[in-house]
């Protein structure tokens, strides 16, 4: 069952709104959670609409949370026409810089408020939740999954934004939303976060060779180096010929919810 | 590998666009063609993105061809704000009357000129070719296959209009293509044709329950009847608690594309 549900958030001291993907198997048992991230210009409904996550996550009994990307409505300080910053483009940080500061809180909706939201309200398995996402979103997932290896079994990113202190994209949201401190980016940065000492148990990324924003934008590269120097396991796949869209997304779906199913289904923490 | 292309059509006068997925099976061999045909307000997109047919495509071989559903651009003559009507809805006729007689025929478009671009173009088995569509391009591939039953092995349909002749969503448009003699709207509407003695093989059509256009735009028990009146097998899946939506299609693609596999796999016509 593919459901949408709109609430007052208190994070982000507007109404939110997500998608959730609940598998039969919900209906008799608590299920393991997925978190899938979005990226720039998405809403909850993108992913559920092209992401192609249903009939694996129905077999593998997962239930799959889309959020939104960031605040929305009307009285959302925003920048129209900007699609790197404001709505559409949270970067999952909580922002201290007015005026965004009283909205842009995506990173305690997403960790802290959103959570209870679903235990309170779907038959989850809070004990086994893993966490995903595509560009901002994967930098969304890497960095709350270092942050909180505790709660993850699992993480995993498309394309994801790895080091967005640097990136050209990213760096003027940061500077907007958490100021000219940049010592105050390094907990949103996952490079930084590596540098910096958390921990986390793998993660895969999948890379399409042919995306248009790898070099400047994405630097998963950067973020491999990091791993390798601070002997965190990452399996990173570059994919000859794909780009950024979600038929990238769509084609390594299966993948990504095999390497969450299992680390999932296993009886402690993988 | 997910492609769409643009070309000029002699049969629409007008530019065309239309997607063709290729399986990686078609590097070393012809494959067999499989035509989606989608619904009112729909282009080749929709179900490029929302259909998630390459997967299993992928696994059985199959290129899966997606045209339009309607002439387009600049000079086509439209009714701005009518969905259902004009561009987006060709409903898979040649149109006789002025002003639409130019543009509108997409019948002659997907039975005779695309056919032939598909087989000068792609490693195309045109010996093995299957049809299907949702609502409108449900029609669009009943009266297709009804008229062209040496031509494709096999077709189904998800929430199919079956009787265009008489919903209230398709007369206006068959008036306005096919002009007020209603003995000339029988041969686009499947019903009327199998009452008239076409033969098919066998038919799939998968419906929701819920689906809100069920009673006027669709009857499906009508072509139930129609079938069972005149000896054609047909299969038809009520499906409780599913609606109109790419959600519903993309949960019941992959019984259609093994139906269609299953037929085209076979090495005389089933």
């Amino acid at each position: 069952m593919q459901s949408v549900f709109s609430h007052r958030s208190e994070s982000c001291a507007c109404d939110m709104t997500f998608a959730v993907f609940t598998p039969p198997q919900a209906s008799s048992q608590p299920c393991p959670v997925v978190w899938f991230l979005s990226g720039l210009t998405c809403s909850h409904a993108n992913v559920m609409e092209k992401g192609e996550y249903r009939r694996l996550a129905a077999d593998l009994g997962l239930i799959v949370v889309c959020p939104d990307t960031s605040p929305r409505g009307e009285g959302i300080p925003d920048e129209p026409g900007n699609w790197q910053f404001g709505i559409g483009a949270g970067f999952y940080v909580d922002a201290t810089q007015p005026p965004y500061a009283t909205n842009y809180r995506m990173y305690s909706y997403i960790v802290d408020e959103l959570p209870r939201l679903i235990q309170g309200s779907f038959p989850a398995d809070m004990e086994r939740q893993a966490i995903f996402g595509h560009s901002m979103g994967g930098h969304g997932a890497l960095t709350i999954a270092l942050k909180n290896p505790e709660r993850f079994r699992s993480c995993s990113a498309f394309a994801p934004i790895c080091r967005p202190s640097v990136s050209g994209w990213s760096r003027p949201a940061f500077e907007k939303y958490l100021g000219t401190d940049v010592s105050a980016w390094r907990p949103y940065d996952s490079c930084a976060l590596v540098e910096d000492g958390q921990r986390f148990s793998e993660f895969l990324i999948d890379q399409g060779a042919a995306d248009s924003f790898l070099v400047d934008g994405l630097r998963p590269n950067e973020f491999e180096r990091a791993c390798a120097a601070h002997g965190l396991p990452l399996t990173l796949r570059m994919h000859y010929g794909y780009g950024h869209s979600y038929f990238f997304i769509s084609t390594f779906m299966e993948d990504h919810l095999r390497w969450h199913g299992r680390a999932l289904s296993a009886s402690t923490p993988a």
